[in-house]
């Protein structure tokens, strides 16, 4: 078998067995709750519908961290691991939906829009939409909960006091963290310093993404594996400017991809109000009227076709896309660099190297 | 010393040992937040002012539950078992209130009418109360990890795979699906069949306080000690219709409360739409009309007062006070019984029956 496809039947087979794991242990919860009432199905049914889809980026980075660090294939604490990081990435995005009131997720209904449909299918009494929210609320916090349980489940490695432990506090610290600098920068940016605005959009994407994404769940495979503090250093050197370019590459998306490929319609992350790198760029570089231009229009739910299409004309004419295309280039050769220097084996690192590749040169 | 005295001088030290240990874990919280931005210390600023306050009823049952089966006072481990109670009822109010739309919480404003004040007194841009809602999410969601965070802390008695960890995870599943069972009958409960209202609103209480506020809490505190099964089973015979009394008592004071006692507007219970037993046996002994006006008024936030006092008119006359009443007096006798029977030392016992006459006996 070459490296290739080694690498290849290694993660095919991961990823089947965190999605075994996440059954049996969402229809274990399903029965619990079946004990509570028949009504609460729904939780458990969302979050199981949510867990299918997805690329599982941050369960393959703690699979290849921990096999970079000696760590065996198709080792079951691994499996319950990726569940777990999987669970709280579902739970992330049950409340991000709330948040950014994104109708949409992974192709169906957001799980907030999926409960408000059943109450307007079943002609409930009051508002559909509140009713959506609140019950979307509750189910994030199943599946927190839910991803806790299962992180616990690994036993030893992960109990208290451990490397692997410490990690998934701060990770999830971090992430809410970062995510809350995220809304305080939409609604605090307009306000704030100019010349901050590329800073403040770094650190958001540092804590809400790049920290979350990457260096957390492979330095978590490391840590479960017993990597010593000099490969979980390298590992950072390696996932922390992958993560932070995966993350701009998602935003450059998110203004100039095409809706058809990426799943989303053009220009949501300009009506959402999110203050990315990008937009900090152009915020810096345009000239003060269109500065001005776009503090008043960024976070406008009604923004029509052609206000967007000024907004991404600005962005483009002031050299914000140029900087950012440039900061994206920068941060991937920094990856790569350090991935060069990695002491793996051929078949993590061949794993990581197309894992990082995937990242960065992505189109949705 | 006195028994009583005894029950005072230890309760005292126990909730002086948890506020010291909440302020402990959060400040080394606030430091690690302190790392990402300075802009986050509302965050933790808000769990702190919130774990603050609050009568500790379930830390104080978890230390009980403890005492009861020969934990030895003052044990480190129960105090932090009592910040984790502590900290996910926090994390459970924070959401609470976001769903209820409360703006106040123990006198003070709720923890997203504080962030949209926030928002509002920096002269932020886009919507304060979309914001501060944001926020509180986010805010519920660190905390609940907090929670689990401070409960892992515990260590070796609350490891993978105990029955105090077992304990904790169904207690935040079961309470999350009482929740939603209650938002559910609120929305669903007037299309539902009428004859079923009291036992839905039977197992909403059961579920979402009951279970959680009592049973759970001085199970674990027992299970934590290595309390035998049938220990722990006599514990729930005492505690399951006690929590039930005490969650009937305050769904009465939700509607005839003094506000100045309570603490909460007149009515407000009616204006969120809680279809508790309350309601529900005024539903089912109404007059069609007036089960059909209360259906048409529950869950309207324009509630005046005039109309208020119509649905507790109704709730008088239809028997339905009277009918609670007598079932608070039936689960109350029930629950004492139950604390005779219980095999535990003068000083748990004199402790267990204290908290219980305050629970069902109080005013606010």
């Amino acid at each position: 078998m070459t490296v290739s496809s080694q690498v290849s039947s290694e993660q095919a087979e991961f990823v089947s067995a965190v999605a075994g794991k996440l059954n049996g242990f969402l229809s274990g919860q399903q029965d619990l709750m079946a004990g509570v009432s028949a009504d609460v199905a729904p939780l458990i049914g969302s979050i199981s519908q949510l867990v299918t889809g997805g690329k599982r980026l941050r369960a393959l980075l703690c699979y290849w961290g921990w096999r970079g660090a000696g760590g065996g294939a198709g080792d079951p604490d691994i499996v319950t691991a990726g569940c777990a990081l999987e669970l709280f990435q579902a739970a992330a995005l049950i409340h991000d939906d709330i948040i950014d009131r994104s109708d949409t997720r992974r192709g169906g209904p957001s799980v907030h829009k999926r409960f408000s449909q059943l109450h307007e299918a079943q002609g409930w009494a009051l508002d559909s939409g509140r009713f959506g929210d609140a019950a979307a609320i509750l189910t994030g916090d199943l599946c927190l909960s839910f991803s806790e349980e299962s992180f616990t489940g690994i036993g030893p490695r992960a109990a208290s006091g451990t490397p692997a432990r410490s990690i998934f506090n701060v990770m999830r610290a971090e992430v809410m963290a970062g995510q809350y600098l995220d809304i305080l920068e939409e609604v605090a940016g307009p306000v704030r310093d100019r010349a901050g605005s590329v800073d403040r959009a770094k650190s958001i994407i540092r804590y809400k993404s790049a920290k979350y994404s990457t260096e957390h769940p492979l330095a978590l495979g490391g840590a479960l594996a017993g990597a010593p503090a000099e490969l979980l250093r390298a590992y950072s050197e390696f996932s922390l400017p992958l993560g932070e370019a995966f993350q701009m590459r998602d935003d450059v998306l998110g203004v100039f991809g095409d809706p058809e490929t990426t799943g989303k319609p053009a220009g949501d992350d300009l009506r959402e109000g999110k203050r990315t790198v990008l937009v900090g760029f152009a915020i810096n570089q345009a000239s003060p009227a269109e500065a001005d231009y776009l503090d008043r229009t960024l976070g406008n739910p009604g923004l029509g076709a052609e206000e967007v299409e000024a907004i991404r004309r600005i962005i483009v004419q002031s050299g914000a896309l140029e900087a950012t295309e440039a900061l994206i280039a920068e941060l991937s050769s920094q990856a790569f660099a350090a991935l060069e220097r990695l002491p793996l084996q051929e078949v993590p690192l061949t794993a990581l190297s197309r894992l990082a590749e995937a990242a960065v040169s992505r189109a949705a």
